[in-house]
């Protein structure tokens, strides 16, 4: 197993990234912080002749990393009640990709596993559930099933801290990843 | 009354803007295309001493048309059960208008109405209920009312005047907005 | 095709009966009121040896009309965000009939259509979604599909016929049952 | 402070009430079996001259039950993706409740703050959000605050003890709880 986080926070050691650090303690990971790829909203050549040009950006690249890893961690602060716009432009873009010839991208996507973790300030274990209705819908779409989640509740750097809860579930979805890890490999 | 459309769409004439344009029909209006305004994804800067630092993007004129009208239309295609990222961009910028000191924006937003008009491929309406809700929490922190939203069905261009259901909903908020339109003017 | 309405309201001539009947106008149907028949909260004996116990009350009869149907439509007012009291315990009863061996309850509900038809009083087109998408899940649990569903908004008796959006939406759902009949018979 | 669990479970000593019996153990509580109450579903008679008759059940005995506690744990099993048919005849009741001149319900119930424990077994932790939305637009509307939530994933009896998560969760509100009394007492 290997795990791939996608870092959808838009600061430097946010509360996002730290619930993620607690998350995989330990955890041999990949991580990738989209806000320091260039990844450009999608151009929707779905529809159009030829299909969709060529982009240049670093979008490739993340896809690419993507693909080489089974274990997907989408980790996002919850902005405006749903993704932020950084890791909304990298979905986005799978269009692209679900009709990017060099790979099948569907069938690749179906054999990975996907967790979620988000952290919100304003009553994010209520507000945020469309948010993970949302990316469910998404994975299903691509048939990754969705492992689980976890919601955190914070603003102000460093409160996460303070979210027994949010702390509680992180030590459980390491358990559950370090697990994950030995089953495979022991 | 003053009519903003704030077009999300990530192409032309899709059936995003197909829907819009039956909604709009005979109503004096503005719009914008976020897609042809460089938005860039926000910067997290809100803990920040000194707090966010100016951008040289097209936020700001597009938040000073916003601030102009008093009828605000989120129109956007279903991408990936959510808003498109170009809106989610624009959106996420809020952030930072809620701190600019040059107006008062939450103030100014909650003096406005609200619709909203999405399209999708994927059983929407059922699937896009997630979206709905998202952004009905995104307009009650600033308190401006949604006031209507409407749903349709399609996916190839084109396909939105066969969802004899979405064409009817449009001739609902056409004749909403003019009925509207009329009691502040008349 | 025939159409069975159920009917989930709890009062006589209430808003939720006046908008089916705009559903429903010219088209032959049979309808049910749960409120009148005994249907007791369901006795989970699921997982008990030797199954459920049979039930001295209606819910057979009101079963047995279920499958002569191929349409049902689920009427329901919003009480408390999600169906009445009376509704929910009818389908709480469905655990029952998926065991029942005198017929094969999960292959015949996946042969027919459901509808939905509610109405409520504060904010329905928002705070009825956790209810549309709970039947969405019940629906797709016997594998009949979700065809449609319309949301008015009403609480004092007669006031949803100042809702144009769902009179409006009845006249569609009208037109649909009709050409669904017409379909199936012509 | 004073603890009252509404237990909404069709059987005995099934998962919901065995989480429940984790969540409170060593904390002083009373806890009603609704099942074993008469709980009739309720007749509309909001919009009646003179209001409610009258229904000789166990309705009343529970809710003077309620109104002499400060924390409400609503337990209660995924049935059909919402709550169970004897918790929405209970929460029906409350239109009556509101409309008795004996007591000021709405009042009252603005200074309990209420708490959710459900357990279900079709991915209760995605498709049993819509029940908790619902019970917090129920909350909302009495102003009591939804402190949190849990929910676990177990069909067959006995199977919620192998949803470790749903037992760290448990030991959470276990703790929530006890804090909360001595934070009261101390």
């Amino acid at each position: 197993m290997s795990i791939l986080v996608l870092q959808g926070s838009a600061r430097d050691e946010g509360n996002t990234e730290q619930l993620s650090k607690l998350v995989l303690e330990g955890i041999p990971h990949k991580e990738i912080l989209l806000r320091d790829r260039r990844i450009l909203p999608i151009n929707d050549q779905r529809h159009t002749e030829g299909g969709f040009d060529p982009v240049d950006d670093d979008y490739d690249d993340v896809i690419r990393e993507v693909l080489q890893h089974d274990t997907l961690l989408f980790a996002t602060p919850v902005y405006w009640y749903t993704i932020s716009g950084v890791m909304k432009n990298f979905i986005d873009r799978w269009s692209q990709s679900l009709r990017d010839s060099r790979f099948d991208f569907k069938t690749a996507m179906a054999q990975k596993k996907a967790y979620v973790l988000v952290v919100g300030g304003d009553n994010p274990r209520i507000k945020a559930m469309p948010l993970i209705q949302q990316l469910k819908y998404t994975f299903d779409f691509v048939s990754m099933p969705l492992e689980g989640y976890i919601i955190g509740k914070a603003s102000k750097p460093g409160e996460i801290l303070n979210d027994k809860r949010a702390i509680q579930e992180a030590e459980w979805l390491n358990a559950e990843l370090k697990n994950l890890r030995f089953s495979v490999i022991g």
